[in-house]
């Protein structure tokens, strides 16, 4: 089956079962999960959680086991676009052409909700632990490191702290490796570690999740000042508004083109060297490179 | 040993182990770790630690497996008054007559410390789970639930929305219940299920903890207009300032003294129907009756 037509097809499915994993809207407090399950709904490619799901399918996972992580995954990458979308953060109102949620529901429920998110994802993975043992508590390790206080909240801090101030190379490889490759790798890591993957293969995956997380943020830092505002669902020049040093500014378009597509086949060759395949997956990843969206 | 005495020695470990528990201030984020210290080190009583670490003792746990959860269950709480104290929430600048996260390091960096300090605990628990296995799964399913969008959150969320207009005893036990119960509930079960207690007993132990939960809140509510300034370390009347309706503004200052002492006879009662016994643990809880701060 064509890429496309099979990468929609599995969004549909994953958008499926991460709605079934989400809350209710009922209690008092039914407010509460209609601004989370806004903020999901509102999210989009579903990268990482298929990413996860790919990982799995990769290392002989056949089940539905890795479902509860892959949406977790996702309610925590939603959980920090909620906050670093309110008011003291980058005070965004708009996401994907839609309200972001404090705009929606506003201040204190945007702070509720990322929380509910977040305390919901591990939750679900508590749920999943309890039920399947070893491998789901080495997942959900792998995705707690990632989302915390050395991966991405991390890397939060780092760029907040940064913004608006001289950056360089290092700094902004720093920030990108918590903010953006951390969730990536641990998708990758996750999913493989689920299906009973060794220690040795998670460390060849988080080398590819670096250099795919990297290229990616890149391939974004190139979008915001040459991409479609209406592909995007988002204006153009978002960083420069914000006073953001990026790998555009830094290193120039031209370089920037390049290391994108340098780190991509890098990632393609060091997935090649573990001995399972998952044509998709590799497909997926170098997707990231050619997206313009 | 006297009861006050051992209190403090078992509260100054707790601050301890809780301290080595605890991100060093290193790397570029050493910010974001030096507020979410600073935000534990500000919190005082260790309350939920103490009783988590009493429970496991109660069924017989010897070794320092509770530890992890005790810190984790510290961190919760901890961050849930970091993002409480936010502007968008509640907007207190001072806590136990210290700077509020906020006011010292900033709103963007009350948010990450609190985000930071839930995901550190389940980083903690991971790890803790990763290594003890299955009642260590059950501790921190426990606890994720008491903390989540059926728990705290929920009763954060339904106090916010309630805030200013006027409220039932219905409404205020629902709020309370979910607000302050289920964290010091989960205390207990998760303390109890480390050391192996069964479904049967958690049940008793969650009854307990409901009915200390709610003397304790109702008590706060007391303190708050009849209790000493300094020894509070707050300015009285904040519930008032605030326009939340309480137990003393619904059902008056002797019917809530009255229900304090009420219901912690009745959680002192189920807990003596258990086959175990903790006297430490007994005496902590009667004294969340008889507490002036």
């Amino acid at each position: 089956m064509d890429f496309e037509l099979l990468k929609q097809q599995k969004t549909e499915d994953i958008n499926v079962f991460l709605k079934s994993f989400l809350p209710e809207e009922t209690g008092k407090e039914a407010i509460l999960c209609e601004a989370m399950n806004y903020s999901v709904a509102v999210g989009g490619k579903r990268l990482r959680p298929m990413i996860l799901l790919e990982a799995y399918a990769m290392f002989g996972g056949k089940d539905t086991a890795a479902q509860p992580f892959a949406a977790a995954l996702e309610m925590i990458h939603t959980y920090s676009l909620v906050h670093d979308d309110l008011p003291a953060m980058d005070n965004d109102m708009y996401r994907r052409g839609q309200l972001t949620t404090h705009a929606k529901y506003g201040e204190a429920m945007g702070i509720l909700a990322g929380d509910g998110l977040l305390n919901y994802a591990f939750e679900v993975m508590s749920d999943a632990v309890c039920g399947q043992g070893k491998n789901a508590a080495r997942a959900m390790r792998i995705l707690a490191k990632a989302a915390g206080v050395r991966g991405m909240i991390a890397g939060q801090t780092v760029d907040l702290e940064w913004t608006g101030k001289p950056q360089t190379k290092e700094l902004l490889d720093y920030i990108n490796e918590r903010k953006t490759s951390a969730l990536l790798c641990s998708a990758l890591m996750a999913g493989a570690a689920l299906a009973g993957a060794t220690e040795e293969e998670l460390s060849v995956l988080k080398q590819v999740g670096n250099l795919v997380g990297l290229a990616f943020q890149i391939k974004d830092d190139i979008l915001d000042v040459a991409g479609d505002e209406t592909k995007l669902g988002k204006p153009l020049h978002s960083d420069e508004k914000n006073e953001k040093s990026t790998y555009v500014t830094l290193i120039g378009i031209d370089e920037a083109q390049e290391t994108v597509k340098e780190f991509s086949r890098k990632a393609v060759e060091l997935l090649e060297t573990l001995p399972y395949e998952n044509r998709f997956l590799k497909e997926l990843l170098l997707s990231l490179v050619t997206r313009e969206y």
